[in-house]
């Protein structure tokens, strides 16, 4: 059996980054830049005012006091979004608004609420520091600054820093298209009715969502058990699709191993089926179909195992594909309310409800590979290491948060 | 000043749960439930097999040893979603796949890797234990039993229970639609040339991008410095979004506060405007507008303080939409790498950078309300509480965690 790391490897060898593609700021978000972003223009583009106020010359209020107040006269009035070229000669004073240009001559903003607020004229009882209240241009960010660099997800900010910064659009990773494709003559739609032998299919649904969670597009894609036909859906579908996911069918030993048996030999596809040393999710496969190569994951399929083997192959597939470094997967120790059990020779992934503080993790009752109720339960995923049979309650285990 | 706390409450005090809606799985992802999801049929809904195999009669098995193995006609096969009522008898055994219906008589499952795999007959060389690697109807999830309860957000292995348990679609409430409003006659679209004065608007991108990363629908919008105009957006937003965002037009004594003097005594609208204890964000707003008495969140202009506001108000009056009960923001402790200053009196909300380990936080220059920089290449916030003015490098500080 191969080790978890062997297939991620295995995967992550043959994934390339989607091309970069000009993206609008709105279907930028949360895509991946595909260069770095550099500031066309400094940030703020012109000196301004940080506050309600008048833009002064600081040496005429140098005496100024509470006993000897001075007073000049308010020449002009320059609300933000005003374009006009205005001056203060010495010995006026001009109103400002926040984020107002900062008009020639002056050196110093006084705010509002230091003054009478005056509009025909303006006092002032104390003296101001020079370059007081005012934002310089480029005090942000200057000209030729790396804003953001190659490789950054772009969450609310930083598509701010982008706008701010005067880009309409970005070169960036569009989000994978990635096709879902349950397989088994068992499944039925969730909302018809049942017959005995029959299961809801919910692969192709909770698949679906994991990949939109993990930045992709979805559509899901369902096929029974004749190879022929899985083999014509996914030649099909590696056509406009960047990553296959199917599910089920790949099992070790049965002749109704359906994505196995699509796939295996199959001129189109280039395959490789393995035993990895995990539980759940043992049988895994990974390869290429169609003209484009088209990467395929093929994860088995318990719904169990599906979501496991997605979150460990399927979530750095997407990271590769959208040009991001894979991540390691982040596990943080916390403390077993109950011992655990797991079979020799395989690395377990059990489902668990980490405490908010994160200290202790309790193992839900139901870890079959085919017990969803304890996975929609869980927050948490418990790893037991391929060399450990059985952990006792208080003993510390590695735990991956689900997100 | 009104504490943060004190703001929040008035905002949570007024916004009600939207209104449930019959959503598809589909729909429903990232959605919230807003009624319990209780199983309708159990899971697995029929007992069934664990493995490939053979279903047989545990008895016939008991002798059989590596020297004196038993071998059984095969009678029939049973895949997985064959639905047809199979039996077997007493001294022989049917060949069954994982997840197929387990036929009547059987009580126990051999896997095929345990036997010579025979397809005419099959050989046996060890006994079976009754109830072998067979799953039993309901031992997933009992009938009745509540699958997921109101108030649950559905992420992937959620809508796979759902999916599993055969609902095709849920009672969940619909993602929330925000209108954004961005004010002031600076404001550029970024992509378009700049001319001294103006600058590009980022606020209705960045305030979008975090409504839809908090679960809701948002669209973008834009209005100048007229009061009238402006009274008029809001007015015909309001009949058609649950929540109205604006940013700019608040602050505190300006004639040119444009929100403020829009909405302030206006008919259609019972607002209230405030001085908040924190920084950035001081001045802020919150109230109704419109025959529906939609909420409307005014937030400040300054683009950290807008994000800032929106972290600590908006998203908990998504969630309040969503009919989530409002979570209390995450702080966690972390060393401070550097010094850091606060204003006496107000809560700050400092850009950092947290290291990946959790245990110090780098502030960052340029903390100044219109400083989107350091926001954007940021992963925390550092809060300094009202009373405290400075902090040392190696302090211990609370620290928010940026989505």
């Amino acid at each position: 059996m191969d080790p978890v790391e062997a297939h991620l490897a295995r995967v992550l060898a043959v994934i390339r980054p989607l091309a970069p593609a000009r993206l609008g700021l709105e279907a930028a978000e949360g895509a991946v830049l595909a260069a770095d972003a550099v500031a066309v223009a400094p940030l703020p583009p012109f000196d301004n005012s940080s506050m309600d106020g008048y833009a002064v010359h600081a040496a005429d209020l140098a005496a100024a006091a509470e006993d000897a107040p001075v007073t000049l006269p308010v020449a002009d009035q320059v609300p933000a979004g005003d374009t006009r070229a205005v001056t203060v000669t010495p010995g006026t004073c001009v109103r400002i608004m926040t984020g107002a240009l900062l008009p020639a001559g002056a050196d110093a903003v006084v705010p509002v609420e230091m003054t009478d607020g005056g509009t025909g004229q303006a006092r002032f009882s104390q003296p101001v520091a020079k370059g007081s209240s005012i934002r310089r241009a480029g005090d942000d960010v200057a000209v030729g600054t790396v804003l953001l660099v190659e490789g950054t997800r772009l969450g609310p900010a930083q598509i701010a820093l982008l706008a701010a910064g005067g880009h309409g659009e970005v070169l960036a990773r569009p989000a994978p298209r990635v096709a879902v494709i349950g397989t088994g003559n068992e499944l039925s739609e969730p909302g018809t009715p049942l017959v005995p032998g029959r299961i809801w299919e919910s692969n192709t649904y909770m698949l679906a969502a994991a990949v939109r969670q993990a930045g992709g597009v979805a559509t899901r894609h369902r096929a029974g058990d004749d190879p022929q036909a899985v083999l014509a859906l996914i030649e099909d579908l590696a056509a406009r699709a960047d990553l296959l996911i199917t599910s089920g069918g790949v099992s070790m030993g049965g002749e109704h191993d359906v994505v196995k048996a699509a796939l295996s030999g199959a001129g189109i596809a280039d395959m490789a089926f393995h035993k990895v040393a995990m539980q759940p999710g043992m049988p895994q496969g990974f390869g290429v179909a169609g003209p484009y190569r088209t990467p395929v994951l093929t994860l088995p399929g318990n719904p169990v195992s599906a979501f496991v083997s997605f979150f460990l192959f399927g979530r750095p597939a997407l990271d590769a594909l959208q040009g991001l470094a894979p991540r390691p997967v982040r596990c943080r120790p916390a403390e077993l309310t109950a011992p655990v059990n797991s079979p020799a020779g395989r690395r377990s992934y059990l489902r668990g409800v980490l405490a908010p503080d994160g200290a202790t993790v309790t193992p839900l009752a139901g870890q079959g590979s085919h017990q969803l109720g304890a996975l929609a339960w869980a927050n948490a995923l418990i790893v037991v290491p391929e060399e450990v049979t059985a952990m006792a309650a208080g003993e510390a285990a590695d735990v991956i948060s689900l997100p």
